[in-house]
C-alpha cells in the first residue's frame, strides 16, 4: 500500500507494551511512528540481575529500530496530545528541540514512574531500578561503596555506614535486588576480606508483608532464606526521609547507609497525569475492553500508564505484553475488515528470584518454590526474552559468572 | 615472612608497567600496597574496538584484586612523594580524603595524560580515548549524533554537522578509531538508512603523514583503504581551537563536527610534573639502566612517565610491560641476594587495525598487511591478554558481532 493511504499510527513508549505491539502489527498496512526518550526495549524482570552483573546490561535490550527497520523512530518525550486536531507535541530528548506530529491512530504504552509518595529526600537521595542507567548507577555503587570502606584509617562507623545497603519496598523489584545483591557477596568476599563481614543487607517494607502478591507459604519461605542469609527484612517500617547518610523511620529511628534503592511502587508519569481523558484514583487512563481511551475513537492505551474501567489486572510486564500483542492483532484484522474481540486476559504467574539459586514460582495456580523453581526461573525467562541473541547472551552471561564469578571493576 | 619484616613496595598505577609488575612479583616476599584511581587494569590496545562495541567494555578489564588478593589496593591518587621521608601523600578518588603511607621502596608507574598542547576548546569539546569511561562516552556520543540527525524538520547542514565525525590524530589510535567507527556504519546503515549517506568520517594529522611509526609501504596501503572506503586523510592540517559545533584549523578552514575524538600524543601527569626528580624535555623521570629514578635509592619508574637516560623507547604497552616484568623479576631475585642485571628492551613489533578485516603487522622487521596481517593482528592480542577470562570474552564478543553486528542502544 501506498505510505499516503496507509493508516499512520503512532505509538508512544519502547517497554513492553509498545514493543509487543510493534513486533506483531502488520508493517505493511500501516505507517507507524514510534516515539520514546530510549532507543530499546529493556526486559525489566532480568533488570536487578544486571545490577551486581550476573547478567550485562546489553543482553537484556532490544533495539527498537533493529526489532522493526520499516518505522519511523524519534527519540523524543511526548509532551501533549491533541484528541481534536489528531496531533501529538514532542521533545527531543537529545537537543531539546519542539516538534509536532499527526497521527490517525494513537498508542499510549509509556509506563508510570517510580512513586515517592512525596518522601523529602527520596528524588535526591535513593536510587531507582526502571533503566539500564539505573542499574549502572547501582553497579557503580556498590563497588564504590566497597573501595571507600577500604580506605585508611576510617572510622568504624563510617566503614558500617557505607556497607549497609538498605532497600525500601518488599515487592518482586526489592526483593530479588536484595537477593542479587547477597549473591554478589560471595565474588565481593575474595576480594574485600578486611570488609566483607562489615556488610548488612536491610529491606525496608511499610506494610506487615514482604511479596504480598505471592502466597502465604512462599513468602514465608522467602523470609526464611533471608534470615538464614542475613539479609533483615523489617516489615511494618515506614520511611520519614531520606537525608544524604541516613534513613529516618517514621518511629523516630536513624538508619545510616551507603546505598538505598527505592522500589516502592509506581504512579503516573507527567504526561498521562496532564491528559485530559478519564483517569481512575491512581491516575490511570480508563480505556473499554477494546483498549480505547474512554470518550476517544482513535485513543488507545496500554501497560501500566492504563486500565480497563471495572478490571484489576496488576501492573506486570505480562499485562502490558498481552495488551500490546492482542491491540496490534486487532487492528491487523479492522485493516482487512475483520470482526474485532474485546481484550482477554489470562493470568499465567508469577515468579521471582530469591537468591543462591533458590526462587518462588506460582504457576497457573501452582506453587513451588526453591531450586526447581529457580530452573524454571531461568527456562520460563529464556523463553520469555524478545530475541535470539539476547536468549544467548544471557546463556552466556549465566555461564561466565557460574565460571568466573562477577567483575568488581568500577568505571 | 612475617609482615613486618618484608619490605613495603608502593605501586603508583594499574596500567600495563603497575600490573606486570604486580603480577610478577613474589608476594611472599613483599608487603605490597597499590594505589591506583582506577581498580582494574585495562588492555588498552582493544580499547578502539569498545568505542563501537565490537568489543564489550568488561572483557578487557582485569580487577586489580582479584589478580592479586594478598596486597592492599586504595583507589586513591598519589599527589606527592617525600623521597626523604619514604612516604606517599595520597587523596581518596571517591571520598576526597587525604592519607600518607610509608614504603621501603616505590615504583611510579603512573602514565601519561593526553596532550592538548594548550590548544583552546580542546579539554572542553573534544573527546579523549584512555579508559572504559571515554570509550563509553564515544558509545554514547557516536549514537547519540545518528539519532539527532533523525529528528524530524532538522535542516540539512545541521544534520551534515551531526553526522561528521572527526579524528585529530593520525597515530595508531586515531587510526583503529577510524577503522572501527567505519566498520560501525555497516551495522548502522540498517536502522538509520535515511541518514547514513550523510555520514563523514575526516581524520585530520599536523605531520606530513599518517602512523608515522609503521613502514612506508603499510602507510600507503592504509591511505589508499581509508580513500576506497571514503575517511578522508587530511595531513598536514593543524587545529588552532575547538569550538562547540566546529574546528577551526590553522589555515583558517572551519570544520563543523558531531564528534571529535582528539588523540595526538601523551604528556606528563600532574604528579609527574611536580616531582622534584630528574626529567628529560618530554617530563618523562629519568632512570638508570635498572629503572631506578635518578638520584634516589628506592624509587623506581617504568612506562610512559619515565624513560632510561639515553634511551629511545616508544611509548608503548609492550614497553611499560617489559621494562614492569623486569623490575618485579630483579626485585624477586634481590630478595634471594641474586645479583641484578641491566633492562634490555628487544623490540617485537607493532600492530594495528585498519578496517574491514584488515591489519598492519611490522613483527621483528617482517611487515605485512591486509586478511592474513588481521587474522595476526586478533591472534596476537588473544595470546596477549592478561587471563583467560578475557581471552574468552573478547573472543565472544567477535563471535557475537560476526553473527549479530553491533549494537545501536543508547543508556
Amino acid at each position: 500500500m501506498d505510505s499516503s493511504t496507509r493508516t499512520r499510527i503512532a505509538i508512544l513508549g519502547s517497554g513492553f507494551g509498545a514493543f509487543s505491539f510493534l513486533k506483531q502489527l502488520d508493517p505493511e498496512a500501516f505507517d507507524v511512528v514510534l516515539i520514546s526518550p530510549r532507543n530499546h526495549f529493556l526486559f525489566t524482570p532480568l533488570l536487578p540481575s544486571t545490577t551486581v552483573g550476573t547478567i550485562e546490561f546489553r543482553s537484556i535490550i532490544e533495539p527498537v529500530r533493529t526489532a522493526q527497520p520499516n518505522i519511523r523512530f524519534y527519540l523524543a518525550e511526548c509532551e501533549g496530545i491533541d484528541p481534536a486536531g489528531s496531533a501529538i507535541h514532542c521533545k527531543g530528548s537529545l537537543d531539546g528541540r519542539r516538534f509536532s506530529l499527526p497521527y490517525d491512530t494513537l498508542l499510549v504504552a509509556v509506563g508510570a514512574e517510580n512513586n515517592t509518595y512525596g518522601i523529602p529526600g527520596v528524588e535526591k537521595y535513593a536510587l531507582f531500578l526502571k533503566e539500564i542507567a539505573d542499574a549502572r548507577t547501582i553497579r557503580q555503587r556498590i563497588i564504590a561503596c566497597f573501595e571507600e570502606a577500604c580506605a585508611p584509617g576510617l572510622a568504624e562507623d563510617e566503614r558500617a555506614r557505607l556497607l549497609h545497603f538498605v532497600i525500601v519496598g518488599g515487592g518482586p523489584t526489592g526483593i530479588e535486588f536484595a537477593a542479587e545483591l547477597n549473591d554478589f557477596l560471595k565474588d565481593l568476599r575474595r576480594s574485600y576480606t578486611t570488609v566483607i563481614n562489615d556488610v548488612r543487607i536491610t529491606l525496608l517494607e511499610a506494610s506487615d508483608a514482604i511479596l504480598h502478591v505471592f502466597d502465604q507459604k512462599l513468602r514465608e519461605y522467602t523470609a526464611q532464606r533471608f534470615h538464614r542469609k542475613r539479609i533483615k527484612v523489617r516489615t511494618a517500617s515506614r520511611v520519614k526521609e531520606i537525608r544524604e547518610r541516613d534513613i529516618l523511620l517514621q518511629n523516630g529511628e536513624s538508619l545510616p547507609y551507603g546505598l538505598v534503592l527505592w522500589s516502592t511502587g509506581i504512579g503516573p508519569r507527567p504526561l498521562v497525569r496532564a491528559l485530559p481523558f478519564a483517569k481512575d484514583r491512581a491516575g490511570r487512563l480508563l480505556t473499554d475492553e477494546y483498549l480505547r481511551v474512554k470518550g476517544t475513537s482513535h485513543v488507545f492505551a496500554i501497560g501500566d500508564c492504563a486500565i480497563i474501567e471495572g478490571k484489576a489486572f496488576p501492573a506486570t510486564a505480562q499485562v502490558a505484553q498481552r495488551e500490546g500483542l492482542y491491540l496490534a492483532r486487532t487492528l491487523n484484522r479492522r485493516a482487512r475488515g475483520r470482526p474485532e474481540k474485546p481484550f482477554q486476559y489470562v493470568h499465567m504467574g508469577m515468579l521471582a528470584y530469591i537468591g543462591g539459586h533458590r526462587a518462588l514460582a506460582d504457576f497457573r495456580g501452582v506453587q513451588s518454590k526453591g531450586f526447581g523453581a529457580w530452573i524454571f526461573w531461568r527456562s520460563a525467562y529464556i523463553t520469555k526474552l524478545v530475541s535470539f541473541k539476547n536468549k544467548l547472551l544471557v546463556i552466556f552471561d549465566w555461564l561466565k559468572t557460574a565460571i568466573f564469578g562477577r567483575d568488581i571493576s568500577r568505571f
